[in-house]
């Protein structure tokens, strides 16, 4: 495709790179701010990809033997408060009802909450509370274990600094919930359902992730140990894209999810909780958009094909209409994945040029133009958006084609990032390089990227080094094996690596 | 199937109907209450019907035109405020947010609500208003028109007798919003969405419904006109199981959804919304259930056939496993609906009568029981839900027989239902008979029914005899046709007939 003279959105990543997300955001029609402090509107296109998210997630939850349910919004204050822990982690982010209906004011000026509740509920933050208070009756004897349910639900934590799906108000994800009648089986599922997400962060979304474990201070509030995916956006900071906790007996102790095991002792469930949330879409957006919008694996747009008509009068029309509805079936009757290839035929009245920019925009894989010209030679013109690449090919060649086209974009998408990550991953063992690459403006495009050094787990001096340069440790790999070193930031010897990066 | 010398429910429908309502969910493990006072938790079981029924109604409104989307959970209380008949249908029965976060009481004896919002949130009832907001701000030219946009989400009504699946503080739903350009075409939108909702009830469900239209006290509030589908429960009662609301330019001038019309001039967009709820499960249950448990139509059951091994030995299993594998899979080669049908395999280790006597109360359509001296016939036998009937039938039969199977059980549930409501629907022009028809215990299940009755609308004879009776007009049926009459309890001439029942 001929690039415009200057690029389609009003700012680069390079001149501004949050600004630049925003009008991503903005440009492909995925989401806005709502009147409702911190909470968005996901708009069509951006819940047509949640849509598919769900999808390709819930049919791998499914193969791996897992339900879904569903369970209040609200949680009783004093099941929070069970948990010491999990309670300190998320008071200070609390929608909290404490009303059960409005009545006129006394002056008659408006309205008034009424009906105080005996006891507030919480607006769920997260759902291990009242689960794990449903298991506790469910759970008898070792014959009931595992259970292994997922909800797909909306959860709200009070941020005061939101930013579109990477950080609101309200978010929709999934949160799995399992118990199990052995230490071993749990820590089996937590690892099983991180692979699963790392999985489809690659396979899917196209976006390399790191697997591995937190810190304790990084940890799940109240969990024993908390696996995650990271992810490289293109301000080379990590994306926290999923997490998957073991919580041992924590949260079965708390709620008395007990059962009798096969010995006929009484024992407290091991439990996990894993999630991913509407934040993979900004992950998606910070990981493959460029100057120009957002750009879209094939697996998960909306549409992956979008057809453009061209023509200039009615007459032209109709032969043109005819034609691309045939061409549009045709390629219907082809299928990627497990379904018929998604194709939309974008006829409304608008110039050709807006048009195939909103496309552009949106992220659309493939793009073709059809006018008299192209039906005459029986051709199309094919714009692919994550190379700019544009042709003239044969009708017959697009459609034998698609499904490779697709792939190789899908691919290519991944290799790019992946590269990306490699480039901006360096091993360091000098503190004054470490320093020197996290130095700079917060919000700059080119500054930072993951480090790979020893390090010791709640070493002061790390804390502070870290604290100042707003670095933190994102995780220790899981394919890292020990090897012996020194603490980059004390000196003293260590095996332990970790990934040290800034983090949305 | 030979029946058990009682039936499977502690309770039948004819000793105590509300009573076998609960026993019917717990028996199927469809949902149970949770300690959130008034809110559900829908179990694996009536989750994955809930599933089903969002996948076929999903498909039918995309369709049609529509895209979902999603808005956020929390409405302003300005907002509600702002059409004076939806307030005043909702104050009492909201779920208000007023802190948004919770810090420890000075006495140090647990949490308190701080952090005190500056205008109180409520939880969505429905989404009229906070959606509307949007559309404002989307709409500008009769090109921004239609918004055909559709909500999957949760919402709370806080109400005070609550009732599984029928009415409970929370319920999933989805909410339909679109705005026109054209009171026409927006009328045109109401009803395309009623005979969606028909049109899933009777095909879907199995469940026989009377579109119409709800007279002005039934309406939803604020809406201009509201139609209905109303089906008969077998206690006679009725179920609104989904409505569609013309809401003219009501909402769009309270919440300024204006446009410009082709013509040059400023108009307000005409509006529509449209919702069915987790309260279809409930119409499901109270439809086709007996007293053995749950009965599931075919096209929503979560599992259709479900296949039960039996053996004595470990060497038994080895072999009835094998077998009972291969034939999972043969009939997973077959598509009912869009769909592979859905096969299930029951290995747990328990009681034979136990697990035979589980399915039958969950309601799954067809179960096969083989067992090694069914292999040796290649045989299975076969129980049939809806019917009772077992049979021993060869393997091939059973496999090249299980789509009409299934398609039999679907025709046959919907016309029991049919029968059961013609026979239970009667004309009357006599008042006396009205009210001894309706006369007696509200619970029993072999009180009233439908009556077609000539009546005037707001006549006061009409009102005092319906409150004393608890029965209301369901609806003013869309086919029926003006015909002279009088109206049942006035005597004065109308050409208008409703349904009139006791109403859940």
């Amino acid at each position: 495709m001929p690039k415009a003279p200057k690029n389609a959105l009003p700012v680069t990543r390079e001149q501004n790179y949050p600004e630049w997300y925003q009008q991503v955001i903005k440009a492909a029609d995925m989401a806005e701010a709502s009147p409702v402090r911190g909470c968005m509107v996901i708009k069509p296109w951006g819940y047509g990809l949640w849509e598919n998210i769900q999808k390709a997630l819930d049919a791998k939850f499914k193969a791996t033997g897992h339900v879904n349910a569903y369970f209040p919004l609200f949680i009783p204050m004093s099941f929070l408060e069970k948990e010491a822990e999990h309670v300190e982690g998320f008071a200070k982010e609390c929608a909290v009802v404490t009303h059960h209906r409005l009545e006129p004011k006394p002056d008659g000026s408006g309205l008034r909450p009424a009906g105080e509740l005996e006891e507030p509920l919480i607006v769920r933050p997260t759902s291990e509370t009242i689960i794990g208070s449903m298991y506790a009756k469910w759970v008898q004897s070792y014959r009931d274990l595992p259970i292994l349910i997922n909800q797909w639900a909306n959860v709200v934590r009070w941020e005061m600094r939101t930013r579109l799906f990477l950080r609101t108000a309200e978010f929709l994800w999934q949160e799995g919930h399992t118990a199990h009648a052995t230490e071993a089986e749990a820590l089996e599922e937590t690892r099983k359902m991180l692979d699963v997400y790392a999985d489809f962060a690659e396979n899917w979304m196209a976006m390399p992730v790191i697997k591995g474990e937190k810190t304790a201070d990084e940890r799940f509030p109240g969990a024993v140990s908390t696996l995650c995916i990271e992810a490289m956006m293109q301000d080379r900071k990590a994306l926290q894209a999923g997490t998957s906790h073991y919580l041992g007996q924590n949260f079965s102790k708390a709620q008395e999810i007990e059962f009798q095991n096969a010995e006929g002792e009484q024992e407290y469930a091991y439990t996990t909780s894993w999630g991913v949330s509407t934040r993979l879409i900004g992950g998606l957006i910070m990981t493959h958009a460029d100057d120009d919008g957002m750009v879209l694996p094939p697996k998960l747009a909306p549409s992956q094909v979008v057809i453009l008509p061209i023509y200039r009068s009615d007459e032209e029309r109709a032969e043109v209409l005819d034609y691309v509805k045939s061409l549009a079936e045709e390629l219907r009757q082809q299928r990627y994945g497990d379904e018929p290839i998604r194709v939309e035929i974008d006829d409304r009245d608008l110039r050709g040029g807006e048009k195939k920019w909103q496309w552009v925009k949106k992220g659309v894989p493939i793009r073709l133009e059809i006018g008299p010209k192209d039906i005459a030679k029986n051709a199309v013109f094919r714009g692919i958006r994550d190379t700019g690449e544009t042709a003239g090919v044969s009708r017959d060649e697009c459609v034998a084609t698609i499904h490779g086209t697709l792939d190789a974009i899908q691919s290519r998408m991944f290799a790019k990032a992946l590269a990306f990550q490699e480039q901006n991953t360096k091993t360091m063992t000098d503190l004054d390089e470490f320093k020197s690459f996290f130095k700079g403006d917060d919000d700059s495009s080119t500054v930072g990227g993951f480090v790979i050094a020893h390090f010791i787990e709640g070493c002061p001096v790390m804390e502070k080094i870290l604290k100042d340069l707003k670095v933190t440790p994102r995780c220790v790999p899981l394919d890292f094996e020990d090897e012996p070193g020194q603490c980059l930031f004390s000196g003293e010897p260590t095996n332990k690596r970790a990934i040290f990066a800034k983090a949305y």
